[in-house]
């Protein structure tokens, strides 16, 4: 057991992503394994564990910004046209494995986070849970739409916003550009509330791809 | 616009999934319209909009269930023992595609849950997210794990427990009883927290079904 005492680290504080990467193809396990390897440079200074559903990735945001961003752009290349959907879910402030008792937080970096562009176009779906507690001592009103809708405001200053659904915004962009959105975001809410969770789905190379 | 005063209705109170299905197949197209054809009886009580990423189906939680358990249980058969991946995220409490200032709740039936087995084995990561704001003139202290602990024991009373990993829980089991039992604990917290949503990943036919 790592110490929670003392100054949060990436590990003690929970911060990590799972990622799954889904190709319609025949070929899928070739371009998964083969994503999954040319992934593996990125990979150096996270904790990674692969499961039966998804891989798990912990660590410090701008090193899972440029493992997802290498992964699934390489599973892109790989899947050289074919339809590809990639799953990643986000979480900070709610480390181990069932319960997160931790109550050093909020705690988040405000450095900027970037990657270099993958070249690949995205369509994805997004939603961002700040996930309160309430705690009449605390004498604060919080409304967890507020860093949602300013989430969202962010999306379309940076040109990524193609529209709201039921439930989640959808984006259109570079994937590299999708995920530093979308990670931006996910740690700025985790500035003010210490456990922050964000799902995105990824479809690449649809036969669907225009507006339903 | 519909009203949101009164008692409020499923459609009013934003009862409702988006769904997607990933068959790692060239058939993909094939298997997801042959789904989506199969299941088109159960989805007679409900709103549906198909997206580019994602399909929205909104109704009445007995409803949801059903047409969910079909389609992805007819998907299953027609992949035909080839690898399937099923994404469900389920919402209550904010109705509409971007604010929800809906704010009737909670609002919840207690009424039992339950369709008919798919004969289809799944492994599943679910998470659950009850969104709480933080109303110190409340006067009621509030933390958003305590429901995801209860709806974790759920999961170990109807057998379905599989693992708990990083920021998921792992379940395995019917289909049918896995939305049963994920579908149950997203209502059950909305008796108690307005805005609640739920994220499954499902896994079928896995070449990697071993534990890892």
């Amino acid at each position: 057991m790592e110490s929670t005492t003392g100054a949060p680290t990436p590990t003690t504080y929970g911060v990590g992503a799972r990622v799954s990467l889904h190709p319609m193809s025949d070929r899928y396990i070739e371009i998964i394994l083969g994503a999954l390897a040319d992934a593996e440079p990125a990979r150096d200074r996270l904790d990674a564990r692969t499961g039966v559903v998804s891989t798990f990735v912990g660590g410090a945001e701008d090193d899972l910004l440029r493992y997802l961003s290498t992964l699934i752009g390489a599973a892109a290349l790989r899947a050289d046209g074919e339809h590809l959907a990639a799953s990643v879910l986000l979480s900070r402030g709610c480390p181990g494995e069932v319960t997160c008792d931790l109550r050093s937080g909020p705690w988040a970096s405000d450095a900027s986070l970037a990657t270099d562009a993958t070249g690949v176009e995205a369509v994805a779906e997004w939603s961002l849970y700040p996930l309160l507690d309430a705690d009449p001592s605390d004498g604060v009103a919080a409304d967890h739409m507020i860093p949602i809708m300013a989430a969202i405001d962010q999306a379309k200053r940076a040109g990524l916003y193609d529209g709201s659904d039921h439930y989640v915004t959808r984006l259109r962009g570079d994937v590299a550009d999708i995920l530093t959105l979308v990670m931006t975001a996910w740690r700025g809410v985790g500035g003010a509330v210490q456990h922050v969770t964000s799902h995105l789905s990824f479809s690449i190379n649809s036969p669907t791809q225009e507006q339903s």
